[in-house]
């Protein structure tokens, strides 16, 4: 099995990482192929950057997908674009958020979040809300690290992080703690040992979960909302993204 | 007041009629400013459309905010990129889905929606909880009538919305009735009377909500969802949309 | 246009403060009549001043729209008698804590508010329940200040009132506070420059949505919940308010 | 103990039968007293109707509990006035509404409701969910019979309920149905026998649950929504509902 | 009228003084009949020990309605075995915990729960999601007190629960308390007289609501989820439990 | 990896069928073992039956656990004592329906489900609820058939379940259909192709979500819900569930 994971910003150091942690669980029979665009933001911090990751990381699916990918990560934890990529392609796509909380509620009764910046907090309580995880959601909790400090060698990202896990623990009696960007991919399993509940990162739970659900061989339905997209021009600068008859 | 209307998809004439629309209900003093990008899908059929059309609709804003409007309607039913939008500029952004539910509500207790495709039933019930909306909204009804079968002349698209009215009314108990496709906005005046109830199109709500918002003089808050976007680099064939520091 | 508010307590000081709040938002062509009645309660602070104010609410819509108004604000934050008055006239009626939260969440995803007593507290989050509000709501603070001592010059209730929108601010993450009583509607300017968030006041809220919803040219549904009241007798000193066969 | 029932109607064959009806369920030792008010409307269907009852409501209740009422039940399905009421008297208030939904849902999972008019539907609704019932109430149906019909002699008022709760039993699934009108009292045994399934009638099941909470001797929380209404003046005709320092 | 009231953990003295607690606020004409199985665990702490009291409790309902009860009262805050004891006897069958929020809502607006440990407090919060009380609920607590601390004579476990009590009213703003096990049944009283707020025990409220449902003379719903359980074998040491054709 | 398969009822045949429909899916690596009870119901329909395979259920899990599963199944579609099992073991613990749903919402936006008994319909729309799914799931659908008539060859039971199927792709616009009993496991792959939607099996699901999270090497959550059962005495028949000081 073959899994296409799309960093969908454009920095190629947090794809590596991120395709380590990818490998460091995936079966024995996986190949794991991390991807990020050449165009889009540095990194995704907002709903500005998240819209603009969307015409890069639909490049990057629909070009694994021809390549032979049987499933498809998209590896931030806003989970840009995921419908639009289940409209594209007819693989499973999974995005990392809704794959941390579904393992996290196969573990745990309810959880807390410890994202990077306070303007992603109402980003992850609106997909609880939309993933029907509201009830088990007990906090989102914001480092106030950008993304890109968790590349960085030496800095203090990870005590923060640290921080608010201990905080979502003793305060919010979470009895999981998901890590809310695929940059603290690597914290995940000291974090988990150190505090003694479940501490998951998006990345490994998406690609067991696309493991899981590419293993079924059952194809993304074409129903309704994932319908392939309907044939049609796109003008200027745009159009090769233009949906062709079939 | 200037009001800057954005029709995400490049279909001129469409614009046009929803121009037209704008400027009927539009207050005196309110001069409407219709675009459309250069770059992008013809028209909006599903969320692989509504990923596309964020590029030149952010282009868009930027450019009108710039030239002094004073609040932006983004005029497609799906409501796409209104949070990145309000991220990029200070003033007021509304989207015709969330004002046309707005106005319907201090009408009607209860509401029904014709839409065109299938594919769109699930967006905009997804919007219906993401707004509160969902005790209110009856039934998400599909016309299944592509987009631009409505700017055709002679085309049976007017008839087949007019039919889903009515079974909004007869069948779904609805209150109201609102039209969910910019390119409807023609209709309502005509549905309304025929059915005795409201019917409403967006468009025309979110111009007069815009009048509204605009009117308090009161900017988008900036301490949340809704900050300025991080300044950073983005790479390739987008750095063009890379967010400076103030 | 022609906007009647009735604020629904007797205090005519209040009233003014009401009628200039509204008038200094109002657009050009409007015209704002504020009234009171002249039966009923000083103030409302709990259900049942709240019960017992829809008498002289009642009488003084069903003149106000005899004499020309085109739309109808109902002045007390916990938006009293709504449905009766929807249900009497055809114009729309808006309620000012339902129009402050309509405004807050097309500027904000989400808000506190400040409230005079706590009883009011329940009062508010019902609903902002009913109106779809609850996950947009972070929190309803009391100030603990009588709705009469904000009449009452040098009383503390402003830097009450201000030192709970501070609290919003730093303790809810709230993007947006509203101002919980008609009575503080001089207030909002000061705070929302100080804090640099939207701090809403109701009444104006209100009053711009009423010229958006009048000026759609729309008329309240009268297919469910609106109907106008069946014509019946009325027994007693009530007798007057026996609806008539149209 | 005593329990008075006030119909906040004024017609008082429909009080009587109400009276009835609660004195056929009540305990041994449990006096029932039956009123309704001089002042108001002569039966109430929709919003306006309940708005106007609520003086005559409020007098009633007042003057029974000082003439020692235990417990008072308020015997309209739209539960008028039950928060003004709790606010008015320290003793146990029961809305009809909501005892029989208590009642419903400690002998089924799901019920649906059949009320009078099709304008009442969403009252009920709206109260299912102020109650948290709304995952429970499978649909509110209207029998489109006046409240008054009931109490004519002859009518096919009763047929028409009779019509509503097949209906419910075959297309809702409904394990037990609500009577949603207190003028439905007389018919609740012979439909709970026709159709094998728990027919409710509202009077019956306030009745008892007053019984019940007046039995534990706890009093009505004074700490929040219900605290006594704020000493204060009421002006004009109202003057005599001004509340009084205790 | 006969109440079986059945403490499904094998305390006997917990349930003497269930049976006490009942019999004290029973009606004259009520029996009340406190019972406990001899095969099961000593308490009930968390969901292992709540499905393995099961059998017992299924024993000790079928015997007791065999023998006359008129309706059953399940007496442990978790409400374990509510649906299959409706299933199999015709009778009420009531939970205290569901019982003591009916009981709540119509005295309060909202309420706390004070509960024995940290990990029955998801068990109580799911329950109030399933009765619908969540919005009324403002926070479950545990006072951290082992189920059979409660039964030791100068132990601290009633000063614990007391001052979670105090922090109900302090910190949550709660207009009532449940006090979340049978086994603090003897404390309700006096914290309702200390905190002058309703303090409500689940074992009197249950028996008062099953006095009342009994009363109406209204069997439980044998139409859908309660329906009687399917004749079939049973293998093994369970085979006494085989239902049986009727 | 060696998953523990646990069959609620004492029916071998169908312990079969589930282990076949499990291995069929299973990785390489992957050790099945599908197991049954010796003592309980020959089918689970409804709560008693629910109840009443708990015992046996928890027996199973231990042993089989003890025996070095690393991940547990509970095949039966009504997931019971999923807590109960957690609470007891250290591994993962999966419920046919949870996983079915989690699956099921990465592959479609809606679905609907087909059940056995019309008594299991509202034990499925409460795990909906329970799960955040009810957003999700259009209708619960019962096809009337008894579970052991799936185990019947020649019986019209996979008949009734195909028609099911084809209503909720024709009247619900389901855009996926679980199976809602592990008997129909054999019947998910030639109902997925002739609707051409996804039709999912619960026991597929959970064996390939089992795998997924057991190999992300994450224990069950110790912190709250899932702590292990206190150490106590258990009475009478049921002494060896005891649960002992670790």
């Amino acid at each position: 099995m073959k899994i296409l994971i799309v960093n969908p910003n454009t920095t190629a150091s947090m794809t590596r990482k991120i395709g380590d942690a990818a490998r460091s669980v995936a079966a024995g029979g996986t190949e794991v192929v991390a991807v990020n665009p050449a165009d889009g933001p540095v990194s995704i911090e907002g709903p500005y950057d998240e819209a603009l990751c969307l015409p890069g990381l639909l490049t990057e699916v629909k070009r694994g997908v021809a390549d032979g990918a049987d499933a498809v990560v998209v590896a931030c934890f806003d989970d840009p674009g995921i419908d639009a990529c289940r409209a594209l392609v007819p693989v499973p796509v999974i995005g990392i958020c809704h794959a941390a909380m579904q393992v996290a509620v196969q573990l745990a009764d309810s959880f807390s979040i410890v994202t990077t910046l306070g303007r992603s907090v109402p980003v992850l309580e609106g997909l609880a809300v939309r993933y029907g995880m509201a009830q088990r959601c007990r906090r989102v909790r914001a480092a106030e690290v950008p993304v890109l400090a968790l590349e960085e060698p030496g800095s203090a990202a990870a005590q923060q992080v640290r921080a608010e896990v201990r905080a979502a623990v003793a305060e919010d009696s979470a009895e999981a703690v998901l890590l809310g960007c695929a940059g603290m991919a690597d914290l995940a399993a000291a974090l988990s040992e150190e505090f003694a509940i479940p501490v998951i990162d998006g990345v490994a739970a998406a690609v067991k979960l696309a493991e899981a659900v590419a293993g079924l061989g059952i194809a993304t339905s074409k129903a309704g909302l994932y319908a392939p997209p309907v044939p049609k021009a796109y003008s200027g600068t745009l159009s090769a993204f233009a949906p062709r008859t079939p």
